[in-house]
């Protein structure tokens, strides 16, 4: 098995050797003059003159129907922290080659050197008339919230966070089969423990509770969110709202009856102990990425039953990339402005759906990125609604 | 021959048909696990740690170093004017398309939703970690000479406005070649006129002067631009500090010694009684889109003797696309940060030497811009300064 070390220094070779992953290439080649006065000038003025009297043409007449902007500043990216706009270009281009390959769609990466959440905002608006939709990638918790919920209110093309919905939906699809493999049928009861409130672990919470969960509690590096902490910026307040309904106010180490747990924050923050306390967690995830907070052979030891982590190296990778090339193809062919709870559940059951019930098992909860049925299958899920 | 009625119809059947000119593509694919491990987490983080201790390293490890933003803010549109972002799309894609055709260049179409420039210069700056240049195009005047002003000063990869340097350069390539036809050799007492002093007359004016013509009228709507009008805006005061030496104070009409004529202006600007009152302006560029200022037959009854517009149906085509792609590809490879006019005239020299002497004739002054030698001509005649 190769190690991550390995697949750094290969990583490295790779980048060096193609120097970008992405290319701009011409749908159709201009042979010659006749092409380019079909093309260019003069004839594209007559697209132009279409669109300009009415602008919704765009989307039939240009590249903006299939395009995403994968929007980031650099400052959350993947575990490695506020490295910069130019840093993040690597992973913004691994997106736009994943959402090509699994779901042919055209994405940009906008690695943005501008840190100002107000400014970033309007920088997205006035970009937004070559896309058709977009999608923010690491930047960083808490002001990626307003960035969002400014663009949802602002545009009108559909602004999906990726570290917060999509981390939401794979992790909603793994429960729906996890539980449907442990014979835990009631969500409105099964004791959940989520560690890590950033943008994964509040729209973790936030997508379990439109799903039907009401024992959920959130933890943060001081213990479980509740009524009693005064020190919560806004959107933990926001969680406490809808979580934690008997009011624990324990460390994570303390909570011991949890059924599931779903960590979402870093390889310290989920101790082998604290799993080996607790009664019957037979559900975890544990997401950090690249080095998990349990891991595969320590879940072994444990006796956890089922065993999700973010690596693509061992079973059940509860991954993003399982949800955003499906999830932006829908967004974009069913001309969806506005992502809506029901949208992100129904993609999380046609995630759960795409493995068939005879392959299910406690080592493949879900289907891997490369089940060719999947963005199809999320499409149909959302259109069905 | 096809009229621009026959284009139109085309042009919009064929946007219709393919939805947007440009692919964005993978450059190598994601087969299985390990390549998704590879070129996506977890190993690319390894190239993000690099370019974070040295962002100079995001030209040999991201698309940075073959990528091109096409700017714009729709407010001045081929002919078509003020017609907003969305409707500039499809001109934008097709010079991605001329400048992945003939350079291969990655270029992408930035469309703001912004008219305000000094907003739109940090747009720009902005997005600028994604990009080795950035393309300024079809943005009206005065305000695109701030934009580029600011940009060239406060951005550390190239700016090129190609509405005003793509055009000087094709320009001065084709009076090079038509002056050795015409036998014109002294360029300092030449008398040139030219017509129209938007981003196109202003970035001509300039060229023509740094190589070395120092008769120059430049005439606006109001008459020849001299130190007696109190009309004129800041850029316009600039060509008259280095233009029309005599103090020429009249209309193009009573321009009379011209022998040669650049207007790229509107169809009106250049009445055909202009050039039949002239003495000899033997040489006449009508560069207005897509109705030129004087036609074809026209300029044969006149006697003209070297005639170029343009369009790509008639001889003597004086468009940018002989200039942009290889200037682009020239800036790119030799990492060029500022542009100077040493480059812009060694560009414009390169260009009337694609044409071999023996294929030079009076329809003949430029190479079309399928001539395959012609980026690269560009290119070495920049990196042999």
């Amino acid at each position: 098995m190769s190690t991550d070390h390995d697949y750094n220094k290969e990583s490295l070779e790779i980048h060096r050797k193609i120097k970008g992953k992405l290319s701009i290439s011409a749908k159709t080649p201009i042979k010659n003059m006749h092409d380019m006065s079909v093309l260019y000038t003069p004839g594209v003025a007559e697209p132009c003159r279409h669109i300009a009297k009415d602008k919704v043409l765009a989307y039939d007449l240009t590249m903006k129907h299939n395009t995403v902007a994968i929007v980031s500043d650099g400052t959350r990216v993947l575990g490695l922290g506020d490295i910069g706009p130019e840093a993040a270009l690597p992973v913004m281009e691994g997106k736009a080659l994943i959402m090509q390959q699994f779901a042919g769609i055209d994405a940009f990466p906008v690695c943005l050197d501008e840190k100002d959440s107000d400014k970033i905002v309007e920088i997205v608006k006035a970009i937004a008339p070559n896309f058709g939709a977009i999608n923010l990638e690491d930047i960083s918790t808490p002001k990626v919230f307003h960035i969002e919920a400014r663009l949802i209110k602002e545009l009108d093309i559909p602004v999906f966070h990726d570290d917060q919905h999509g981390t939401a939906v794979v992790v909603l699809a793994g429960l729906i089969n996890a539980m449907k493999l442990t014979k835990k049928t009631k969500i409105e009861s099964v004791q959940v423990g989520i560690i890590g409130s950033g943008a994964a672990g509040y729209g973790i919470a936030r997508l379990l509770h439109a799903y039907g969960f009401r024992n959920v509690v959130v933890f943060d590096s001081k213990g479980a969110l509740h009524n009693g902490r005064t020190d919560l910026v806004d959107y933990k307040k926001d969680l406490v709202i809808f979580t934690n309904p008997s009011d624990f106010k324990g460390k994570i180490s303390e909570f011991k009856d949890a059924e599931i747990i779903i960590s979402a924050a870093s390889p310290g923050a989920l101790p082998i102990e604290t799993i080996r306390a607790m009664k019957k967690p037979n559900i975890v995830f544990a997401l950090a990425n690249p080095v998990s907070e349990i891991s595969l052979e320590q879940a072994k030891e444990l006796g956890i039953d089922i065993f999700g982590t973010g690596r693509s190296d061992c079973p059940n990778q509860i991954n993003n990339s399982l949800c955003f090339p499906g999830f932006l193809r829908a967004l974009l062919d069913l001309r969806i402005t506005k992502i809506t709870d029901k949208m992100k559940i129904a993609a999380a059951k046609g995630i759960a759906a795409s493995l068939p019930e005879s392959q299910l098992s406690k080592d493949r909860i879900v289907p891997d990125p490369f089940e060719p049925s999947l963005a199809e299958n999320i499409k149909k899920a959302i259109s069905g609604l």
